[in-house]
C-alpha cells in the first residue's frame, strides 16, 4: 500500500490523512496479531512509509496504541448513538449483548482494551484522561437510554439508571478481562447476556427477562 | 528498620525472610504512595538494605509488583476460606461486599490490581499465569460456596453457580477499574452492594434481596 499524496507533501490535510491511515493499519495489525507481537516497522510498511516517518506522527508504540483506543471508543460511541431513543428497556439491554458480539468480531481489540485500561490506573498518564472521558460518556449515554425507557414505562420507575449503567459497563469490562485471561475460552457474549437478563428481571415492570 | 540476620548471611531461610520483608514493605509503600510514585531505593531503605541488595531478590520493580499481587491474592484466598461452609446464599453475597470494604482499606492495592491486570493481557507475561490461576481459584471457591447454599436450600436449585460467581468477580473488577479511573469518587462498596442485592433477588428462593 502506498501513501496518498493529493496535496503538497507535508501539508496539514496530508498529515491528518496519513495519521488516520496509520491508526487504521495499527488497529488491524494489533487486532490480528496482538499488540506485543506487532512491530512498528510492519505498520509503517502497511501504509508505505518508513518507521522513522511513522514515529514522526506517533512518538512511540504506546502513543499509537492510545490513538487506536481513541478510535475504537469513537466508533463505539457512534454505534451506541444508533440505538433509537424509543428503544424499550429490554432492547437497550440487548444492545449490550450486541455490542459484546461486535467486540468479539475484533478479539485483538479486547486485549488492547485491557492493556490500556491498566495504563489508565496512573492518573498522570495520557490513557487516564482518555479512559475517564470514555467512562463518563459511556455511562451517561447508557443511563440516558434507560431513563428514556423509564419515562415510556418500559422500565420500572424506581430504576437507578446511572447505577444500572455503571453495573452493565463494569460487567462488560470485568468479563473482557476474564475472557483475555482465559485466552478466549470464556463464552463472553453468553456471560453478558446472562447479566443483561438478570438486570431485566429486576427492572422491567413485569419482572420478565430478555 | 534494619534487616534481621539470625542465620549465616545469605543462607536460604534468611533469603526467604528478607524476601517476605521486601514484599511487605513494597505493599505498604505502593498502597500508600502509589506504584509509580514509589522508588525502589525507598523500599530498600525500609528493610535496611541497598537498592542493589533488593534487585538481587527482585529483578525489577515489575517483578516486585507481581510478588505483591501474589501476596495479596493469597491473603484474599485465606480470607475467603474463612467464610463458613454453612453460610447461606445471602451471607456469601454479603461477603462480596465485605471483601470490597477490605479492599477500600488499602486503596493503593486496588490501583496495583488494575495495573497488573493489564500486564496479564499478554499471554507470555508472568502476570498472565498469576492472574489465570487467581481467576480459576476465586471463581471455583465462590461457585463452591454458592453450590453449598443451593444444597441447603438457601439459593434456588436452578442457580448457575459458576456463572453467578464469574459475574460477581467481573462486577468487582470492573467497578474497581471505574473506581481508579474516577480517582476514588465512585462509591465502590455501595455499587458492589447494589449488584449483590440484584443477584440475591434473582437467585434466592423467595426473591428477596440482601
Amino acid at each position: 500500500m502506498t501513501s496518498s499524496t493529493r496535496g503538497p507533501r507535508g501539508s496539514y490535510s496530508v498529515g491528518i490523512a496519513r495519521r488516520r491511515k496509520i491508526v487504521q493499519a495499527a488497529a488491524e495489525r494489533f487486532a490480528q496479531e496482538g499488540y506485543h507481537r506487532t512491530a512498528l516497522s510492519r505498520i509503517a510498511e502497511d501504509v508505505g512509509i518508513t518507521e522513522g516517518g511513522l514515529l514522526h506522527h506517533f512518538r512511540s508504540k504506546k502513543h499509537l496504541l492510545l490513538a487506536v483506543m481513541e478510535h475504537r471508543f469513537a466508533t463505539e460511541a457512534e454505534w451506541w448513538a444508533g440505538v433509537p431513543d424509543d428503544a424499550d428497556g429490554t432492547e437497550v439491554l440487548r444492545a449490550m449483548v450486541a455490542a459484546t458480539e461486535r467486540h468479539l468480531a475484533e478479539p485483538g481489540l479486547i486485549e488492547l482494551f485491557v492493556l490500556t485500561s491498566a495504563e489508565a490506573a496512573d492518573p498522570t498518564s495520557a490513557a487516564h484522561a482518555l479512559f475517564a472521558d470514555r467512562y463518563r460518556r459511556a455511562i451517561d449515554e447508557l443511563a440516558h437510554l434507560f431513563r428514556l425507557a423509564v419515562e415510556r414505562g418500559t422500565l420500572r420507575e424506581d430504576t437507578d439508571c446511572a447505577a444500572v449503567a455503571r453495573e452493565c459497563i463494569a460487567v462488560s469490562d470485568g468479563l473482557q478481562l476474564q475472557w483475555v485471561i482465559s485466552q478466549g475460552s470464556l463464552d463472553l457474549a453468553d456471560a453478558v447476556r446472562l447479566h443483561a437478563d438478570r438486570i431485566a428481571r429486576t427492572i422491567t415492570p413485569d419482572g420478565r427477562g430478555l
